[in-house]
């Protein structure tokens, strides 16, 4: 940690910072510049304050060298993190599709996208049961009935579940029917279900918040790690910009920057990252060049008849297409798309 | 509701929309221009999914006419809401002033601070019991501990009490001891909190989330409003821009624009809005003659110690000659500081 | 046009409004909904001051129907517009790197750079003879020296030249040596600039604005273009936002969504976009998966020597893997790198 | 400046750093820790390529220490510049209102408004002669002629008058008319302009571009500084954020922070940094309270008439009330509104 000292700092300013970095055990240097004098300080980081330094008399700016986090990141594990869901491995070779509605609407609805999506190479089924909703007029989701209706899903035709959880309590019931729970991005710093999915012994799949840098994002994972939990998945979903022609603008070059950041495997939400149908196959293609673990991509039989998100849903026949084109763009970074029988 | 058709539209599309929208009890009126057919609809947009209309063929956007809320917005009620704490008035002529610190961290420290900002002019304390933080690493608060020595300080000094609830599940115990319970700015779409605190009979202070725009913090007041709780006040602390000088960039425009659009009293807390501490006064007393209702203003009795948010902390002396200044403020508009006995 | 009327507007606001279009040329119709009057107007718009409407009492707001450029617009010419550029095209199946250094600093460098690139199948020769700087004290480049040494370096490798015009007066200058003119993202709304450029009869290259949306960076295409010049290529280069691990973040939505609302070609900066060399080559790759028509990338023979944009920039060896890829995801498209051999 | 290495950069890529600063002049001191080699280097940054060192093999970051701007900074010069036309001192104890309609229309409008301006208030009258505007298509301002407008109107009412210039050629003509001259945001990065402004002697207002840190802001006042011209008056117009609800978010805390950051005075645009007549009243007493040196005010005689920027703008009825409340505010901070005599 570098402490850099205002130009008009005082002696007595200098020492009382250079005593309090000693107390907390740090190894200290001092540099006299011409214009400002300058505090280097090694130690542990974790034992002072947050802000502490900043606010004492005469200190200009504290700049931090490592990272914040730890077990989320590269330095900590270089090789990357593989996680298995059954036989399906996220953070190999194979890039795994998760696709489905955005919302489970009922039996025929999901089942019917379940069996299309899977036939055309998805390897894990997604769809809300517990939705998060801007206006508290809008449908909230079916609930335990909706989940009954994914595991069900799962059992006719093999693919993984992947829903939200949107509350530390609800967390066992999400458990006990998915194999995959997804924090939304509005969730991604609600702190306590961070901590309460850091106790759990499933994956989780971990959105990017709207307005997070990559490093709070990672910085969120660590939380769920830090309980014990090593299996999160990034997912970028796009993050919120003056731009208002997308609904979000998906952030592309986060899936590079996280994978040499962090040992994490990183999928990416075109659907809601664009929130236009037409951007979704692009955007899907551009993420596997870009060297993305997977996708979450929505579809739904009859997007105009959705309950929500229609406007970025794919049919079935549009899903398909893209599934064709991806296939070719991974192979061209030696990869394959894991369901793809072509 | 407007729904603009593609250039390219059919008729057939143009002839389902209509039907769509007759089919859910809407008034239609087509208007043929040279470029585009337009669909004006009158009805009750509840009755149809979020973008259903968009994701119909042919459709290129719909506008929405009316504001997505009601019992937040102005037109539903046109009076100020006025809501009573104690002898307190949030929303009225007095102009209410809270401080304390960041983080209870302890009984020496509270009770100080407390004293010092009531014999300044406060008339609520604040201070976190439970404490979101970025990092898993850092000090998270002292929870029921630190809600007891505020109570304590309520009874000591009668001052009302404001601090954060993170989880549904602890609503009932911080209830016990706050007056006011506030939802931080990263939770302002934790939809199952704001749904909990909708059924308790507290006011509730309701951070902007830092990506939220004005119409979304309203519609967050309205999910706890829908649930029968309307003592909600905003409090506009700063949104996530590029401007790395300042921690947020503090949105005072919201204050004017909150009072067209709603009833809702708003205070402003410039402390987080700025991170700054040279920077709170200055902008405490721009957040007065902007119109706000309040101030949420962090004082600690030693910045340097804090547990958290030193830099951006007043001492008690700062906060004193704030306090001076904006007495003066206040009058110009006709207003007064509520605890200013000058 | 779509005009709302406020909740409380009078009949004589209505009635003032619709003879002010009327007047105007417009045909009007009246919708009078339960809370709010719509008026709908078809006619031309250009005919109306700019927040004219907006400003007459009573009115909440009015709604654009139509794009706000013509030209530039896909409904005005549906077919792809294809640039040439002596032999070369942009915009057709063959996709154009242009490549080469930030900055021209010496005949060496340059020619150096040039050979290399040309080598690995770029087809143009990007370098800065005049550089716009942050500071002041920042190297500003060569001046028409610069030029004159990219002149020499299209005589060598038979590259055709793309280079940065800063200023109105300098036109015929840079016009005298360039093939392609370059408009720098912080000149996006130089209007005196883009109109001199609409004079000229060579391409211009108009870089996207850090801050601007999709239809602002249009609409300066549109300024170009109503002075007569019909060949712009777009060229996506990151837009400003609150993440700082990046230094703009790389918007490849724009690219599909520029292809729908316009026929223009657009290229794509994946060294600007970024920042970062190591991130240079993913998004590369992801921005033709997207459906670029080019790519502009900083190469320099030893980055760190470099007077400007070292850290984004690749070596020749760099640029030579990059390229490779390349091909491959060109094909899974149906395209093909315009300068590759293989 | 501190050079941070990465974990696993090589004893040659440390030496090799230690050279390079050695050979620009710079004294070196290598800091060995657990995790990280830190080099700190003192020395004139300026010899230094932007990016050099961050380019070099093994390097994870640089970090500046100084503020990159000189002439501007609090630093080089502590107190306040006050800036002189004729009798009225900008940045001094008096807050000067520059106020007048956006666009320069015709003689009636601009001597009816000057002269109301006038009666309450202000001493400097805004009006655009020439106007960059979004769309080729919106009327581009009168040239010439409004400039000799303004002449008429400075020598009916005695006010200063402060005109848009956006070309370097312009400069001349404009300066023989104007006061000061006026940069608009869209230009605060046009460095031929900038340059060529501060090659004359009339004081410049220079505004905040939308997408500029106030870093970016203070350095483009440093171009104008560094020609020779040190009379720049600074203005806050807003940025650029998600939020659509206003044109722009007006950041007022970049009042008080430039101001610690640098001597120049700064004056803030509540009509463009809101959009909305109703927020420019609350926003511009804000700004008072704030401390800012004076305010940019568009005022139209008839807002719906207006040729630009009608929904922002005051009747005259309005800005004599809205300059009857800044006279408290001001007083409240020790200063007083130069044209009031009350």
């Amino acid at each position: 940690m570098i402490v850099v000292m205002r130009h008009d700092a005082k002696k007595e300013h200098i020492d009382k910072v250079i005593e309090r970095l000693k107390d907390k055990g740090f190894k200290v240097h001092l540099s006299q510049g011409v214009a400002r004098t300058i505090i280097g300080a090694i130690g542990d980081k974790t034992r002072l304050e947050n802000g502490a330094l900043e606010a004492m008399p005469g200190v200009e700016k504290v700049v931090p060298i490592l990272q914040p986090f730890k077990l989320a990141g590269r330095e900590f594990k270089p090789e990357d993190t593989v996680i298995q869901i059954g036989d399906i491995k996220i953070g190999g070779e194979e890039i795994q599709v998760i696709a489905g509605p955005c919302a489970v609407e009922n039996r025929d609805q999901l089942l019917e996208t379940a069996y299309k999506v899977k036939e055309c190479g998805a390897t894990l089924l997604r769809g809300g049961a517990f939705k998060p909703r801007t206006s508290p007029y809008s449908f909230q989701g079916l609930g335990e009935e909706g989940l009954k209706l994914l595991a069900e899903a799962r059992e006719k035709t093999g693919l993984a579940i992947v829903t939200e959880v949107m509350d530390p309590e609800t967390i066992p019931l999400v458990a006990e029917y998915a194999d995959v729970l997804q924090v939304g991005a509005r969730n991604m710093q609600n702190f306590f279900l961070l901590k309460a999915l850091g106790k759990i012994r499933k994956p989780v799949l971990l959105k990017r918040g709207p307005s997070a840098t990559v490093q709070e994002w990672i910085l969120a994972a660590e939380y769920i790690m830090s309980e014990g939990n090593y299996d999160v998945i990034l997912c970028e979903r796009g993050i919120r910009t003056f731009e208002t022609a997308t609904r979000n603008t998906l952030d592309l070059s986060s899936v590079p920057l996280v994978k040499q950041m962090s040992h994490l495997p990183v999928v990416v939400d075109p659907s809601h990252g664009t929130g236009k149908r037409q951007l979704v196959a692009p955007m899907a293609r551009a993420a596997v060049a870009a060297g993305a673990d997977g996708l979450l991509v929505e579809v739904h039989p009859n997007p105009s008849e959705a309950l929500s998100d229609g406007p970025q849903s794919l049919t079935p026949e549009d899903f398909g297409q893209m599934m064709e084109q991806l296939t070719g763009v991974a192979r061209v970074l030696g990869r394959r798309i894991a369901g793809d029988r072509s």
